[in-house]
């Protein structure tokens, strides 16, 4: 029986040759900075090591394309299968995630070896196959990876923060502060309607983005801009962190049990806030996005506020009809930046930061995992997660979509992410 | 300034005099079997001591009407509102939740004391009082005391089945075992539509059972009755609890890390399997609706079956229609009960046990909580719960309505849980 | 073959009865202020409750007596075996440790049948019998139980503190507190010699008091009296709690992480330092003995004095010729007293606060724990305690000795335990 | 004031330097075959990296010798203090000790170079100076340095045991098995007496193995040879992880709450226990001492064999007349070696593995910690450790004696931790 189709593809086979090396390179130029040493380090069980994500990728190719479809394909290394999978049951045991960090050898060189082997094999593979299944497969594993670049990033900065020398991954030294002044706040009112949303057109999309379907929206109102760390720091100011009546029960426990006072890595130094980002220990931008906030907080600001935060049904319908432009990982910015004064609408939807939704990361209706490891991809997360959305500062451009739906804990602070305001109109 | 109506209400103020004290009198019936130290130990952080419940909605009373309404009334105790305030952070500090098993003073027989107390002023206030807020609160209060008759239900079992000695709660021994035969499992099948859900109409409700408002539903069927524990002991024979690929990440770590095997209390005796009940332990009734499991055990079955669960806004479709009759705590049966082979269509929809939803318990749109402590009821809970619908055997009958509102974390086992299949039309 | 005689007896067979129904009276006595609910609940997994202690004390001679050496003994019921065991592995599995407090049924009345039962049929079999293994075991469980007379009350204390109502176990209200001065602080000195320490006479010892054997001492100091509140007071305020070099490592991290900054059950209340006692909550008598404090906070305090704590082998030298007389349970003073200014030499040897040695608790030379469950008494603990020596004010008089060996790990606070200062000459 | 003396050295000032030199060599090349990922990695909190021994080695000498005696000296990086002090409350804060390894950066190199800074102003210092204090703080500051040598072995050994892959650190495969039998076990008597212990005489020797003082022995026999991995596998094949009756109470609950079956590293592979070793992962020699086991289980072994641990008083007895010879570091063979069927006496004495006594690590008589940071050398350890002599297989020569105490709690086992057995004569 021929597999069902796992998305509609709009890549002609040579242009996912090129997607595929473009990608690869693109990871590894993203492990250069990096020492044996801090490629191997684990921060914490939520994050993984560089070395881990660059063989993570790879082995992802190797047991979903190279050992099921190529017969005459010799695997690098037995032994990386139990090494580098992720959470697949479906392929096998795997060393536990919270020791990933344990695995000092095989070395980075080792890794960026083991990188060659598999892409050696798709080369030929690419060359000469037009299976439909097998594009499929790939061009996921590209997505997949292009996902995990943005991974290394969060988890090595978490990492280096961890470190009292708050090392810099590139480019130590300020960003150049914007002068200008931010647009004021305001908001976009949208009709209330039954909207479409989900991924249904050409292209590339996860199986939790689809089907595409219809939804019932109420009239509200989205902010033209991010939350910035000023109103984030006025937010501190008028005690947000210390009333409890202004959090969920969950995050007010996590604010007293974790000692939360800001977001992560800001950190008061000469009277001033500074953060830890990738480019090492730096003074805060009051006018960029507040970034490494939780659901709880986000939630609790908008509260703050008098607002609330858009679903994603509401944010996918005001983001369709914008385009996919940004602060991504090709501006090599690795912070988020202000808004424009000088623009309208809405601003900073795609890059910066991800978005916190307040809807669960729940499936959409009649969505079923496919069958097989793949569909070990997005459904089995569909409980205790919220819906993030629009990419951020460290998203690879073209890894973002209207309809992409990123997902973490209410607690988890360490990806990019941020808020913007909402309203019922 | 006046504040907001909190809810319609359908009762004349003899009714509310009525209804005041029936509630009251259930909860000291509910009480009765009770040894001081059976009322007095807390089995987990979750569950509250049978004493602590019987405080508590009289503190309810006392910090909600007698003390802001009625400037005569005189506490019985200051140093109640400490010890029996559970989570309203605008009504002062409180003692911490998991250590309430540690107050073997004041005396159940104290508390019996307190209650009348509160009872006497509260019977001047209704026999003189005609103004609309305090009628409501003491409304809102009766319906809080009933959730609280359930919860003292649920706790208590959960501490006798800490005891190897399974202690019974009453009528000790087998209710009788139906030897009719089931209703097959067939399926009811609804229409797409654009449906009305969530309370708008006359008559008590919670705030987050509200605004009513608009959803779209695509076609879908329902069950028509529970799920069995026949059914579930096939479930488990064919490997449900060892096949990670039917579970939720979250329900597996949680089946790895707790060891889960099978329902919480189920043990097996004799060759057979028994369960702890409110009348002993007791064999199974193979025809009757499995109870006290996860939604992580739900989802995972109806996973194993290649059905779902519902969503909250499906089931409410489906039972908006139907009568609010079923076995109840004034059945005093305390068990669910099997269906009936004798009867069409949906049944078990109330009462039995509550029935797991796929739905997230997130505000309905235009939800805003109300200000001051009532306020604080639901809307900080709306994180991290799914929504569980219908009642249970242990609900008090007037309790429960269609858009009635349960929720507890994917993890719990300790209520009177169960589902109810659902699959795409 | 015969069993290894235990101990030398020194009682006469009428002498035995009369201890066995005095011991038995006053556990009973002891739990006559209590409600079933104090009896019941466990304030912490190191504590058990009162009703625990009433049964496994009943339970031990049911086990080691009854049971063996009554043909006709009829148990009073079979469950009791696992609900009441401690920790003899050779009697059987039990219910563990941490959930002693979720035994709400059998109620305290039904122990005290329990009691009666087991008191019926020992009476009978002290009135005829004549063996002396039962005469051993009978006097092992006498003096069995008075260890758990005062574990009763120190684990009841530990629960009436974790209620904000501080309930009085008997007489609440301040002891009289002593007007006339204390004595001064003064040093008695010890030659260096090889001294016989250890059980070794005639009457009942533990096993881990013997063998009686020869052990070096060099020559020391001892102090006449205990350390007192007010010099621990001075401690506090000296900053003693703050200055990590004064303590041990392992002392030091309990700090940290517990937040220690005072003994145990110390409050500020009106500018004044107050105490959760046996008869409530009260100011605190400067002259008293300090207790309720850990190892770890004897031993940082001696080091700020410039002093060390005793050996046990140093304690036991000195108590050899004193007189086994002072504050104990039958003063019904229920809290240490100040020394008297009126007399010379050591005081408060005996009773009022077990005094805190350096030794940790080893086997003595030769030792040998005996064959079956007796064996496990003490034997099995002899890793991770120190040795405390001398009886407190919870004591039962006469069950004390100058070779007696108390333990606990260095981190217990809840016993009535405090410190006297050694040095060497 | 001139502080008091440590040691009485035995070294001229040249001899110093020579030793010296080569500590500092020993352990650049112990640091040789590692990635600076194996060198960077902190497997557990117990654990350090290999790394930061190179630089804690290295701040130690920095922070007791250059700079309080340096004026002109210029640290190398004066966050260095922070990132390797240990647990010197005296030298400042530090980094906490279970993130050890989230320190990637400084890379090893750079710890290279700041080990040669060190080195050059040390060789300076020692060509010019002659001060006794600056001698004794070189000279204790390169035992420090022959301690963690041992101990970046051994945490090494805990780091490659994580990885599946199971690196060796050197010399991958089996060690020559010894084909000639192991002498029988016999047993060597040695009479009661008053002894005298403790380190005494001219040379180094740390603060805790003195002061030299008398103690009384009773009469004991001491095994010839350590215990043996066969003598092991006899245990467990015995059930001696499961008999509960052969623990001590502490140790039960670790063998229970760790699932401990057999010592640490040990696995069963193609039907034959298999060992993770510095030389990777190896079939088990059985006439080698086993290692790897806890006070706990070597405490069973003992009660086990019908026979106990000796105290270290002791083993000191016993040892004092004994040529301190063995397999240390320096035979490069990284694993315990079996006796030889051909010599008589007590055998391994010294060197293999470290023998577990039965005595905690407590003060001598008379003993004081020394004033300042060097202080807090040992005396803080003095509780909740037992004491272990002889040294090990990866001790480096000239760093054992008979006096010498190490010390790690009961449940330690990633050191090379073995036994011998003693009984009562
Ligand atoms: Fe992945
Ligand atoms: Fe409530
Ligand atoms: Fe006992
Ligand atoms: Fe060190």
């Amino acid at each position: 029986m021929k597999p069902s189709q796992l998305f509609q593809t709009a890549l002609t086979p040579d242009d996912l040759h090129t997607f595929f090396h473009e990608v690869r390179q693109t990871s590894e130029r993203l492990g250069e900075p990096l020492s044996d040493a801090d490629a191997t380090v684990q921060s914490m069980p939520d994050a993984s090591p560089a070395k881990w994500h660059l063989a993570h990728t790879t082995w992802f190719f190797e047991a979903m394309v190279l050992k099921p479809y190529v017969p005459s394909y010799e695997p690098f290394d037995e032994d990386f299968n139990f090494l580098f999978n992720s959470y697949y049951e479906t392929l096998g045991a795997r060393q536990p995630r919270p020791r990933r960090g344990m695995i000092t050898r095989p070395a980075l060189s080792q890794i960026l070896d083991y990188r060659k082997h598999v892409d050696d094999a798709l080369d030929s593979l690419l060359r000469t196959g037009s299976d439909r299944r097998i594009a499929e497969l790939v061009e996921l594993g590209c997505h997949h990876e292009q996902q995990h670049q943005e991974l290394l990033l969060t988890d090595l900065l978490h990492l280096f923060a961890q470190n009292p020398l708050h090392p810099a991954y590139r480019d130590p030294g300020p960003v150049d502060v914007e002068t200008a002044d931010l647009p004021p706040l305001s908001f976009t009112e949208f009709d209330g309607a039954i909207v479409e949303v989900g991924h249904g057109s050409v292209g590339f999309a996860y199986d939790s983005e689809g089907p595409r379907h219809r939804a019932l929206v109420e009239p509200f109102r989205l902010a033209n801009r991010l939350v910035t760390n000023a109103e984030w720091a006025d937010f501190i100011d008028d005690g947000g962190y210390k009333k409890s009546l202004l959090w969920l029960s969950e995050g007010w426990a996590k604010v007293q049990a974790e000692g939360w006072s800001e977001p992560l890595y800001w950190e008061e130094r000469f009277g001033q806030n500074w953060t830890t980002t990738l480019r090492g220990f730096q003074p805060l931008d009051p006018a960029a996005p507040v970034t490494h906030i939780s659901y709880f907080e986000a939630d609790a600001f908008a509260t703050w506020s008098g607002k609330r935060l858009p679903t994603e049904i509401e944010w996918e319908t005001a983001a369709q009809g914008i385009a996919i432009q940004g602060n991504f990982l090709d501006t090599h910015r690795l912070r988020p930046k202000p808004a424009s004064p000088h623009l309208g609408g809405l601003q900073q939807m795609f890059g910066d930061v991800w978005e916190w939704t307040r809807s669960a990361f729940s499936p959409y209706p009649r969505f079923r995992a496919v069958e097989g490891a793949v569909g070990e991809y997005n459904g089995k997360f569909m409980s205790g997660q919220f819906v993030l959305r629009g990419g951020s500062c460290v998203t690879p451009p073209g890894h973002i979509r209207a309809s992409y739906r990123n997902f973490f804990p209410g607690h988890a602070r360490w990806q990019f992410s941020g808020l913007r305001l909402a309203e019922d109109a």
